[in-house]
């Protein structure tokens, strides 16, 4: 993670913003006292950004234990126009929790209960600070289980708030897909719930889904209806290289024409594999490679393994190894499992910026290939792991922030690599958001529709306290 | 259909708003000629409501043919504060294409161009003209489908609009689910995309969702990118009555649970078991009845019918009959087709009124048997069907429009229909809408939500010119 230096306490001062924020923090401290910190290293800590920018530090930071606290932290806020910045597990990777005009960071990570389970609706409520292991940990006994998996222990309000994804979205959908519903804070202080635990509705504009994926700029999400999912009879894993990235690339585009409801398809490029094999003590074929899993009743699982072999045979795949316990499965997937770390092994000292393009999967392959060709251009080291079902892609991009050279280069791969994207009909950001760090590339994917998301955003937020310096700036 | 008076030519009149009106109109000839009607039957065939409220008619209606038209229509309307009511194929339920305050109707039946088709991605771009019927009577050499089926051969504008769904959403969802982005004019006349052709995103606000169910009051839709699937293998469709309504009910909640990928699973209450017996000449036992489609391999289809049967046995259904060929899934479904003209038929005379609760799947039960000794207690006929899969089903409420005291029956069934649902974490509408029919109940189910929804509105359309008097009063 890159080690820029700290800003603190630029961001208040003693003007009359900074007299605001004394204000919110004296009213909070009889409150809440020790539950409201403006301990450096506690705002450093909420201040953490995997971005080309710098970590700005909130004024303080509140310790939230429910939804009234919220409300009371947000009011308060509001009649001072201080800035909140909610905060869930820190791992977002696009600057979202930094505090571009300082403020009060509010710490969702103590609330987390979870509400209630109805196992007869396939869905559960929890507050916003449970993080994903934490709720299937709990859910093991009922059979059931929450698929999104975005690789770290993310909180829910976070995972909703970045409409986050992973590994299987291509057959569980995304955040956007199993949020059903949304208790927020919103930035007057009132506190609205977005629907009902009805599986449909054509009630009204969809709240719903405006908030999730707005990143904590029109309010504060305090509690989230997720759904759920039958935990599957059987899971197969499997492992299978090809000759050519357009050979894993139209493998991948069959099965998913085919209806095999393939749970999980990742790809590696030879760049990936190789640093896998060196980390890991693997001796994988040095080919891209895909990675699949599925789910369902032992027969349909073995059946959905034969398609995709037949399939991937067809497009110079294999040899397709594939297992259904659980060691086993742990054993074909290590190199994806591993595939972050051997990444970085590659050169010791760095800092790693995930890229996050997502493109229609007819443009994978060409993109992938190009992206690579941009790569040696631009002499850079970066193994790439996709969620090829998706069409979505991560570079792995290794830059020594001490050398201003490397790092402009990686600036402009990132930039170049957004612009074939959005060439191909794609996106800037298939999981990871926009932040601070996209900004102008949301500009460029968007046009004219940029002012409609502005014109949302003031009218939610018109005094732009809900995280400022995100997504839109207005 | 009820068949209430027409109120004609009193919405704009001559003040300010009906001379700008009749500037809007004159303007609208000169540019599109015969394309521009203010013939009395044109603009009463774009009133049609199937609600209690009376048609108010449009001052004009265009057929636009491309998004140019609409924009340039939309921007004379803007200029001269007239309102603008988008019209698709006209089969909403709700009223929501009629024109409260008068304006222009823009008629999209013109715009039935399908723009492209990616196999390779599942999905195509249409204008918001096109049928589902004339999308998948095209598709069909593809080998896939667009699967959302309302009943009604509706325009995909109109059901991204109302966020439609019908019989196999529990499988594919609804309109919220398959519409990955459109194009539309806004208030102002600006043009923009809501996203891109890539499965997923973070980019930004939710614009698309945005949009979807905002039933023409943010915006005039003209193209929308939709999900695509490959047409199954094999499609089985199968019938079991059941003892209970419990019964049936809870077999629907196990089968969900069990992981079955159910494509449609449909409930017939013993009422319009009945009410087909005697239309259809059909010989089915008068109890509460599923009707079930599942799709997939053949080996796959056979397992999850299987699973179906035996889950159905337990909760005391049966005898489960299914088959996979057309002819034979036809006559078992014969039941469901008919449902609606069967149910037409028990008060010949009468209009039909369709209640449109969502409840989640614990509460269905008990949902639908209160509903049940409601219409007995208020001596209503009212058969009922309902895609349970999903929780939603209507009632079909037939009344004599004549007799004041029974409509004032039914209104009064529908208003407590509603507050059930709302109790039980339901929704006042699962796919039909709040056009002009359910404004009060959509206040009743969000509370300080509407608040939210009014300042989109306002921000997006600042001047109410977007089918206003409907979804939210602003």
């Amino acid at each position: 993670m890159p080690e820029a230096p700290v800003i603190d306490g630029e961001t208040s001062g003693d003007g009359p913003e900074g007299r605001g924020v004394q204000a919110v923090i004296a009213a909070l401290k009889a409150a809440y006292q020790e539950r409201v910190s403006t301990a450096h290293a506690v705002r450093e800590q909420h201040a953490n950004t995997v971005t080309w920018s710098k970590p700005k530090l909130p004024d303080a930071v509140l310790f939230a234990e429910n939804t009234g606290d919220v409300r009371h932290a947000v009011s308060l806020c509001a009649a001072h126009a201080v800035p909140i910045v909610p905060f869930g597990a820190g791992s977002s990777l696009e600057g979202h929790v930094n505090a571009t005009r300082g403020g009060i960071s509010i710490d969702t990570s103590r609330m987390n209960a979870i509400r209630a389970v109805y196992p007869e609706d396939l869905c559960c409520v929890v507050e916003a600070g449970v993080t994903r292991k934490q709720l299937n940990t709990y859910l093991r006994d009922t059979g059931l289980f929450f698929p999104i998996d975005p690789g770290a222990d993310a909180s829910i309000g976070g995972m909703t708030a970045t409409r986050a994804s992973g590994t299987n979205a291509v057959r569980y959908g995304t955040m956007r897909d199993n949020v059903m519903a949304v208790k927020a804070v919103m930035p007057d202080g009132t506190v609205i719930d977005t629907g009902q635990r009805a599986r449909k509705s054509s009630a009204g504009y969809d709240l719903t889904h405006l908030m999730v994926g707005s990143e904590g700029t029109l309010g504060v999400m305090t509690e989230i209806t997720l759904k759920l999912y039958g935990i599957p009879e059987t899971i197969a894993g499997g492992i299978c290289p090809f000759e050519t990235l357009e050979g894993a690339c139209d493998s991948v585009i069959a099965t998913i024409q085919s209806g095999v409801p393939i749970a999980r398809i990742e790809l590696l490029d030879d760049a990936q594999v190789r640093a896998v094999n060196a980390y890991s003590k693997l001796e994988l074929a040095e080919k891209p490679t895909l990675l699949v899993e599925f789910h369902g009743s032992c027969a349909h699982v073995e059946e959905q393994a034969s398609t995709f072999g037949a399939i991937a045979e067809e497009f110079g795949g294999g040899p397709f190894h594939w297992v259904t316990d659980t060691e086993g499965r742990n054993r074909l997937w290590q190199a994806r499992h591993d595939a972050y770390w051997a990444a970085r092994a590659l050169k010791p000292g760095t800092d790693a910026f995930a890229t996050d393009v997502c493109v229609p999967i007819s443009r994978l392959a060409e993109c992938v290939a190009k992206t690579k060709t941009d790569l040696a251009a631009l002499d850079l080291t970066g193994p790439i792991v996709g969620h090829v079902g998706d069409g979505n892609f991560h570079v792995t991009v290794l830059v020594d922030m001490m050398d201003e050279e490397e790092v402009a280069r990686a600036q402009r791969f990132s930039e170049r690599l957004v612009a074939r994207a959005l060439e191909m009909d794609g996106t800037s950001t298939g999981e990871h958001g926009i932040g601070e760090g996209k900004m102008a590339f949301l500009e460029a994917e968007f046009g004219p529709a940029i002012e409609v998301m502005r014109a949302l955003k003031r009218a939610i937020d018109p005094h732009n306290i809900m995280n400022p310096g995100k997504i839109v700036a207005v």
